[in-house]
């Protein structure tokens, strides 16, 4: 690996230890004693072997006493990358899981979003779920607001005061008879949208940039979703929504659309299928749908925990990764009870090895696998690969510092154990205290700084 | 509710605040505003409305100033029954889940547990899952350690001494050709079965007690499951072993014991089925062979994460109930990755609501159902519901005192809840964190004592 003689930036940073990540070619990469160094703009200027260490401190221009060693039983890999979770739910997380999605739609979640109207309600919870995401390890999240524009404009403002690299969507619906008031015409929605992208880009966030948000097609007429489609496209925005989740769901598009061939048909047809869309869930696509994303580039989020506390349908990730269609997974906060892509990472081998009990000829998921569906699978189905996703010298420095052996935290090692091992310690026993530092674009966004803490402490408050 | 004015022992301790618990007829019973009194023996003297104070405090003779108030998101609940659990497996828990039963039994299991023999990596291992099963608020342990009886009886000692209430079983197989030296001749298994059963009761520890246990059926002849079920008999013994936990496993004891009808069959000839038997997972038992269980009296311990890990089955629990099968809940690390029962309940959660997606009319558990299953369940599943499993006056006091709002916990509580919303919340959120103080038998078993910390500590390490 060479690297130019002559870097773009300065190096702010030099770490020493054992990185594990992915690549597009190996799910797996662990690379032991090497050197990362982050320059001032927060990206990976080079990782090397340890033993370029003159080289290369000599070449980029830094002290080899400057450099930060790495403990035993730590490990850097990328950010986590929550392709899919409603921030307004995080309120009702961990409860309310004992009804089918349409239901739960109308009891729990339009109740509780219509409240977001609410900016200091919005402020507090948007703070907790930003910050506990971030503790959390994920350093992308392509978050669900509500309807309300400012609030979804707080939402955006937060995620950029903390440091998480975030796509916001002001969520859209102009057909919904069960909760009064939490709708918009068709010309609000519209109106609010353009309002919220142009006001959102306006901010210059570093990290946080608008994503149209059709809720799904159940809650927005055609004439809406073609208009979002439009809006998508002359500003090459980013888009998402949910796709075929539930059964009673797909039978109820089929009604309300008759004219389209598929669930994904009527998408397709409003042009909300692009190379920079995320679908949640698609629990119920044929392969015929499945190819149309592919060809689409679309891509789809992997919402595990949802699915199965919903009781909404089992997605056969293998099916999918076989039709060469994006994926990622999400948390699906609240449909989804944890706000941990740790949990995303667990429930996805238990989804896929349910599969494997119904039919042993199933090719059970890796935790390999699912770990690169975790973070590069995930900046892929966001398209933000080229900006981060592993540790790629010229991609930003988003990553997560584990301390598997962290005091009082969940694991046990009770011998020595190689990266391979510890990461998989990590991945099924590991939690938020193992995760000791947290970076996005190069900055330590975890711990929190002491600034930011009394900021949400002050909002903070149970009401109680 | 009243009580005999005049108490059998001394109160020791009053609390007063929220208690849930289960009852035979209310899966979910919340009692708030109640006085709890713990008397000198560690036994519930009573459990009234807070307005019976004075009354109380007379009856029993402590003074009002005494009563410990429960704060805000705090309550009390029964302590977790881990009804199936190998301790020695613990050492490679969270690793190892990538091949079916059999496979990994020779590949990861029988090698590891060999090295019991030494007993100062037995009480480092024991000590570790002692300790954190008590964090993780396991008030009682059903255990299987190894064949070695010296190392078994080291695990009775160690939970006896941070007190755990257990059932401790040394393990008998004498057919086994995988792996050398993990194997015991018949007469091996019944002189060292009996030298265990003796020294363990010898020792007289208050709430650790032998449970016979033969594997399973394919590691054991018949010649010694029937010594086995004689000696059980003789003593009037605990047993716990295994069955029908995957399909390969129920088709290899049809060929090894061609004689019995089935594999409930197998034990039940043998005289291993009582009531005061557990056997882990059932996944593919007959209606027949659940009908034998209820007439005998004997139990099931469901393990839904080893059943998932390792693409065993799926247990149909609401079957088993229906039958009027004892059955508790188990963590059955380390096919099972996580030493915490709340992670049972979650995945017992989930595997109803699996069983619910292939069949909608399948009645999905309940959290309440499940939470009864994790506590007067499981104590009932191991015929210790007469001392433990809920707050019942004359029980034992084993409990967790929960606080949902915990600082640095894992749950945030963004407005006021009530019981059951604060109760779900810590089901499908909480972790260790969550749990200030857990008793068994009254007496307060975490936070560790210093003395016990410093013990743990010397056999603690990584050796590394
Ligand atoms: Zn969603
Ligand atoms: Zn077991």
């Amino acid at each position: 690996m060479a690297n130019s003689d002559r870097p773009s930036a300065d190096i702010s940073h030099v770490y020493r230890g054992t990185f594990i990540h992915s690549t597009q070619q190996t799910a797996l990469q662990i690379l032991e004693d090497q050197l990362l160094g982050v320059d001032t703009d927060g990206k990976i200027a080079f990782i090397e072997k340890g033993a370029e260490l003159n080289r290369l401190s000599q070449s980029f221009g830094f002290s080899p006493s400057e450099v930060t060693q790495l403990a035993q039983h730590e490990f850097f890999m990328p950010g986590l990358v929550d392709t899919h979770i409603h921030a307004p739910q995080y309120c009702y997380a961990g409860t309310a899981l004992d009804m089918p999605l349409l239901q739960w739609l109308n009891t729990y979640t339009f109740p509780v979003e219509s409240r977001f109207k609410d900016l200091e309600f919005a402020r507090r919870v948007y703070t907790q779920v930003v910050q506990r995401t971030l503790r959390n390890g994920t350093t992308t999240a392509c978050y669900f607001a509500t309807i309300h524009t400012d609030a979804s404009l707080l939402l955006g403002q937060i995620a950029n005061d903390f440091g998480q690299r975030a796509l916001v969507g002001k969520v859209c619906m102009d057909r919904n008879n069960c909760v009064k008031h939490y709708k918009e015409t068709n010309q609000e929605c519209q109106e609010e949208t353009r309002r919220f992208i142009a006001e959102l880009l306006n901010k210059k966030y570093p990290l946080v940039r608008p994503v149209v948000t059709p809720r799904f097609a159940p809650s927005c007429t055609g004439a809406l979703l073609g208009q979002l489609g439009a809006i998508a496209k002359n500003n090459n925005l980013h888009i998402q929504s949910h796709i075929s989740e539930n059964a009673e769901e797909v039978k109820l598009v089929k009604e309300l659309f008759p004219e389209s061939e598929s669930y994904t048909d009527v998408y397709h047809k409003y042009n909300l299928l692009t190379d920079k869309t995320v679908m949640a869930h698609g629990c119920y696509l044929s392969d015929a749908e499945l190819t149309l994303f592919r060809e689409t580039g679309a891509a789809l989020s992997h919402c595990p925990n949802s699915n199965i506390s919903l009781c909404s349908g089992v997605l056969d990730v293998r099916n999918v990764l076989k039709h060469k269609v994006k994926l990622g997974l999400g948390t699906d906060v609240a449909g989804g009870y944890s706000a941990s892509m740790l949990d995303a990472v667990r429930r996805a081998l238990d989804t896929s090895k349910v599969l494997t009990i119904q039919d042993p000829d199933h090719q059970t998921l890796t935790f390999e696998e699912v770990f690169r569906l975790a973070t590069l699978g995930g900046s892929h189905a966001l398209s933000l690969d080229d900006h981060t996703g592993n540790f790629e010298v010229g991609k930003d420095f988003d990553a997560l510092r584990v301390n598997v052996a962290a005091a009082d935290g969940p694991i046990d090692m009770i011998q020595c154990e190689g990266p391979k091992v510890i990461l998989e310690k990590f991945l099924n026993l590991g939690d938020d205290r193992n995760i000791a530092e947290v970076f996005v674009a190069g900055r330590k966004v975890v711990p929190f700084s002491p600034s930011l803490n009394i900021a949400s402490m002050s909002v903070n408050g149970t009401g109680s």
